[in-house]
């Protein structure tokens, strides 16, 4: 088997005891039932993904990938395309906000270059410098840059095969230091107009309906935005029961990189928390590849960016924060982290109706 | 000038130029504009609140206040009255989900007895074996528990102003510790019948929307909540103008203690995190005594109680969180407290475009 048929081999859906016992044991403590809501309901399923009824505050880890987009030739983002490398390097650096909320977080950083364009020297000797004990740089470029989608595929399948593989390798290596809890998170100039690519294709949105502003575009540069978008679908006719084919028609080296996360950590059950709307697509390539990978997603919010409603539904899936989030980097998962050690703490740490001595419903 | 007249004469709006200069301070950190979303806005709050436009983490302290509501002879609630005696000695061994949630967030504990029908030796007893360094019991009962509010004034006006004043004066204890955060909780069993009470004279809704099922009551008991919550109100005719008079005819002494500790932390420019419904009819309270009161409140979460929508919507406040929280205690307080450390942290950690060295905008 290829690295990529072992991955999927490895996939499959949980038990559904351990979560059944979890629900039990959240009724016996001192609150009303139900009553602490969704943090609940995310105990229940972080004890249904992992099958570990006794779990620990977790170790944390966000992935951030970095690439770059040969459609931004086309005039589709705000920002030049050297911001990408510009802002691994800021990772590096440790002063862009996934650092900051990283640390809030108590989360470990991955920042991984999956085909930056710019040349990368001066970052990389800064990442020999050290990043301090809780990030690491990973330099594991597909190209520098995907093709222009607008004119022809993004990468070829070969490449699209490779991005994945290597995502799920910074997985395995992080294995090696404990990872409990995955954060997806990336970088990438252009990404938005992937992500919408394959948001239509997959959901079967119109391409308006899942095309946003992305860092803040304004009013003609949306509209031609969704005319690429429009033109590489004609273009390329990415087929949307082969995964695949979609990353490698319309998708991006990050995008590949994290549905690679996405599929490992759903190989060692280890829950997998999506940033925004640029996750979700990722999310959708590696659900398209093997749908049984759902069940170790979990929603960290709901992005500002329009499409990313359509993308949460197909991966059904609520998302436990709406805060008018739009950065990606693993933001909105570095938040939810927050939530999930609070709704991991009540399970673990609150005295039951018997052991308080408190009295049980009167009507 | 009264203790109270004392406390309202030191509570004015705050200077908008902090915040002004915060919104350029945040439009220069490495992110697109805005793209932090809320997490921006309540930055700017925060140093808009407290005037200090280099914030540090905030020291955190949650005022879980207790008392027992005579109301309940009326059969409103799903719990016996002793369990507000119960819980609060859950609050001083730890086992709560307060404690646990304070604990993950950071923040001191500061329990607090206004008013618990049932004797107290054993959890004073127990208290007095301490609680730890972060958390505290407080003892200060106005009487032990409500009058019957079905059948006239829950509390004289003297005792709602004595409420008021020993609420203020627990943040007034407090500050010699250092309080730069104040969040508010609450137990007692009957609450929510009173605070749907407060609820309806304060937003002008009908009783039957801004009633609900509180611990989980059933429709024939919601029935007879809505009729008791009527009576009360036919009974007493609470005035809308005048704060004080609903807190004594309708209200309870743990709300009328948060509605000082509202006042105080406005007093002393302290940003307010309201926890749920219940300290949201106590946040009504302190609007109508002191409309200036607003600018100091932040909402954390919107709880499942189907009248917190109106509460918040009268106080102009858009809630941070939406998990279908309806415990109280504070517990939805405390898990806004790490949003609002991540803001702080974005606010003042962030490298700007120009220390980066990362390029603007392109179009």
């Amino acid at each position: 088997m290829s690295e990529l048929e072992t991955l999927l081999s490895r996939i499959s859906a949980p038990d559904p005891a351990p979560g059944a016992r979890a629900e039990v044991h959240l009724d016996q403590l001192t609150k009303p039932q139900g009553s602490l809501g969704r943090l609940e309901e995310l105990a229940l399923r972080l004890v249904e993904i992992t099958g570990d009824e006794h779990p620990a505050l977790p170790r944390a880890v966000i992935f951030t990938l970095a690439a770059d987009h040969g459609v931004v030739a086309e005039g589709v983002s705000a920002y030049p395309q050297v911001v990408t490398a510009q802002m691994v390097e800021n990772f590096v650096r440790g002063g862009a906000a996934i650092n900051v909320l990283a640390r809030q977080a108590g989360a470990d950083l991955v920042v991984a270059d999956f085909g930056v364009a710019a040349p990368l020297p001066r970052w990389a000797a800064l990442a020999a410098e050290g990043m301090g004990p809780r990030a690491r740089l990973v330099l594991s470029p597909i190209a520098p840059g995907t093709r222009n989608m607008a004119l022809g595929p993004a990468m070829t399948r070969q490449q699209a095969v490779a991005a994945i593989e290597a995502g799920a390798r910074l997985v395995e290596a992080e294995r090696g230091r404990g990872v409990d809890l995955v954060g997806t998170g990336e970088m990438g100039i252009g990404n938005t107009t992937a992500a919408s690519a394959i948001a239509a294709v997959l959901t079967g949105a119109p391409v308006e309906a899942v095309t946003g502003r992305g860092t803040g575009i304004d009013e003609s540069t949306w509209q031609r935005k969704v005319a690429v978008i429009r033109r590489a679908l004609a273009v390329n006719r990415p087929d949307p029961r082969d995964g695949l084919d979609v990353l490698a028609k319309v998708g991006g080296f990050e995008i590949g990189g994290l549905a690679g996360v996405i599929l490992a950590g759903a190989a060692h059950r280890i829950p997998v928390v999506l940033d925004g709307f640029i996750a979700g697509a990722a999310a959708l390539i590696a659900q398209a590849v093997e749908p049984q990978v759902r069940h170790f997603l979990l929603a960290s919010h709901c992005s500002a960016e329009p499409g990313h409603r359509a993308v949460l539904a197909r991966l059904g899936l609520a998302p436990y924060l709406d805060l008018g989030l739009r950065l990606g980097e693993g933001t909105g998962a570095a938040l939810a982290f927050s939530m999930i050690r609070a709704a991991l703490a009540i399970y673990s740490e609150m005295a039951t109706f018997k052991s308080a001595g408190v009295s049980g419903r009167a009507v």
